[in-house]
């Protein structure tokens, strides 16, 4: 039997991912977003959604760049402290001891200790309510050659991801491989 | 040392939703996407980019409807079928013999099996290049009751959810509990 819950962000698990800025004076910041995820194969983009009171909001709308860093379970405190703490008060970077690096190719900069990192330039901003939604093309990304597999992209295994579940506000872990994709579905369709 | 990918998706682990629709003549339909996540809290809004040339396109764009239906690991293999046939051609709900429900909110099909689903109400329309990302608005959320926790909460571990990884296109649970969020990372800002 399934029960109404009512029209709550009760969705199983999203990703936890960590939006890299610069601010108006070159500060860089960083902020934990929840409500993100791929939106474009080509152009390949990815979107993150902002509330405009945070301060990573501003520093976006002005450089428009954003980096994605994806944080393995290791920094989960520090990942949850970046979705707490605002920028506007405090030196993020300095407070967790990540280095930020420039970004290569965007006007935005990425957290050096992490395995998995992503540079965006802003496409498009799309105002939906309390949140306001960047998408952003993905102009490169960058992975710690220690998580590269064979064929030189980065291991799940290794990323060792956390993922975020709404409805009861607890992190996950992403667990063991279960099939490959495109494929566990052919035999099904036989 | 990074070493540097490419303007690829590769971005660690996505949810892997199922997207159901009716289309002109009523036939109710699902296709896989994981290029999707939330993107608002107030209205509440969860984003899901289809290409063009999908046949759920149509009629999302007709129905102004969709709902998003979270599989459960055991549904990996319908789950990846979903996303390889298209509706055009089959009747997918018959094929993976899935019970389709009248959304009680919105019109658009859910499936019975599943232990979550979500009713979505089109929003926006979003063109960004091959995909077009639709904006859907949470009009109810729907659990199985033997999912449900104390606070009537659909618990991770009930849902037995798995995500995907675009870079090896592989499949992955999601596995044991690690933190509460908006806590774990309090002691850290101390």
């Amino acid at each position: 039997m399934k029960k109404s819950l009512g029209a709550k962000i009760i969705v199983g698990a999203t990703p936890v991912w960590i939006v890299g800025t610069y601010d108006a004076a070159g500060k860089p910041n960083i902020m934990t977003a929840a409500w993100a995820g791929v939106c474009c194969s080509e152009p390949p983009c990815v979107a993150v959604s902002l509330r405009k009171a945070t301060y990573s909001y501003g520093s976006i709308i002005q450089r428009k760049a954003f980096t994605v860093n994806v944080p393995s379970a290791q920094y989960l405190r520090e990942a949850d402290y970046a979705g707490i703490a605002s920028g506007k008060d405090i030196d993020k970077f300095a407070k967790m001891k990540f280095t930020p690096v420039k970004g290569e190719f965007v006007d935005a900069p990425y957290i050096q200790e992490f395995p998995l990192v992503i540079e965006c330039k802003l496409l498009h901003t799309i105002e939906i309510g309390l949140h306001t939604q960047f998408i952003g093309e993905i102009m490169d990304v960058k992975a710690e050659e220690e998580i590269l597999g064979d064929k030189q992209l980065p291991l799940q295994e290794k990323i060792n991801q956390f993922v975020f579940s709404p409805g009861t506000r607890t992190y996950y872990n992403v667990g063991e491989f279960l099939e490959k994709a495109f494929s566990a579905g052919k035999e099904f369709g036989k």
